[in-house]
């Protein structure tokens, strides 16, 4: 069970356009900022668009900028953005199926089973939204690294 | 991010030798149970089989057993036989390539990044962890349900 490889790409790229001054920066730097593929990274900015985590503005001098600052932005709206149902335990109801669901009166409650696998799950999100992109900015955050990261982003 | 359904297979099937009285079964009959494709199941037995969590016995009269009391199988156990890795964040040092790798230092400590996402992580495991697959059988367990089991198990 693996994330898509875009949540690393994305929490990365929040952080450099913060640290650069908040955008706007076009995805041509932002993927070079990483030697990142444009095409995919340009796919994982319009998810992190259409979740207010960044806004696009066209035109020669565009780009992305952050949608708000840092503060507002947890590891779960990242992960959420990128990767949508944050439930990685798949619960099919099989205990409604074959000869157990045939001998089984219909369940009233949910499965037990998925039930405590969600409860471990719901400690994931929590941990991950209790987490801000600022607080992982600050233990990065130097005018050297800020010199680094403006730098790693102008256009070439 | 989706687990393998083979966790939710394997957490039923636990649950079912032990309501069932403990095995041998047959993979047949577990696999009946559920209505489950048999080769498939078969391959998440053996998975449980390599941690530990069933024996497997040869013969006509053979099949899966408990490895041992569902007190000491947490779901962490299970999901770890069946997927293997339990970190789903995928870092590939993306903060050393591109522009940013040639312009920065060479790190001397590990991505924050990661470290943040592998705390939200490390919850995750906890929490499945303090779980065990005798509390989560106590909430179905009754003479009603172990009688569907047993009548559900049996060889057809």
């Amino acid at each position: 069970m693996r994330m898509a490889k875009g949540v690393e790409w994305a929490l990365h790229t929040l952080l450099n356009l913060d640290l650069a001054g908040g955008g706007p920066v076009g995805s041509n730097q932002l993927a070079a900022a990483h030697g990142l593929p444009v095409p995919y990274l340009t796919k994982q900015l319009q998810q992190l668009a259409r979740a207010g985590l960044v806004t696009s503005t066209p035109g020669p001098r565009g780009g992305y900028s952050l949608g708000g600052p840092l503060e507002t932005v947890t590891l779960l709206d990242v992960v959420m953005a990128i990767e949508g149902d944050t439930e990685p335990f798949q619960c099919t109801e099989i205990r409604c199926s074959g000869r157990m669901g045939e001998l089984s009166p219909t369940p009233t409650g949910p499965c037990v089973v998925k039930t405590a696998m969600r409860r471990a799950e719901r400690t994931w999100r929590e941990a991950l939204a209790a987490q801000t992109l600022a607080e992982i900015r600050a233990e990065l955050d130097s005018p050297a690294t800020r010199q680094v990261v403006r730098e790693s982003l102008k256009p070439t």
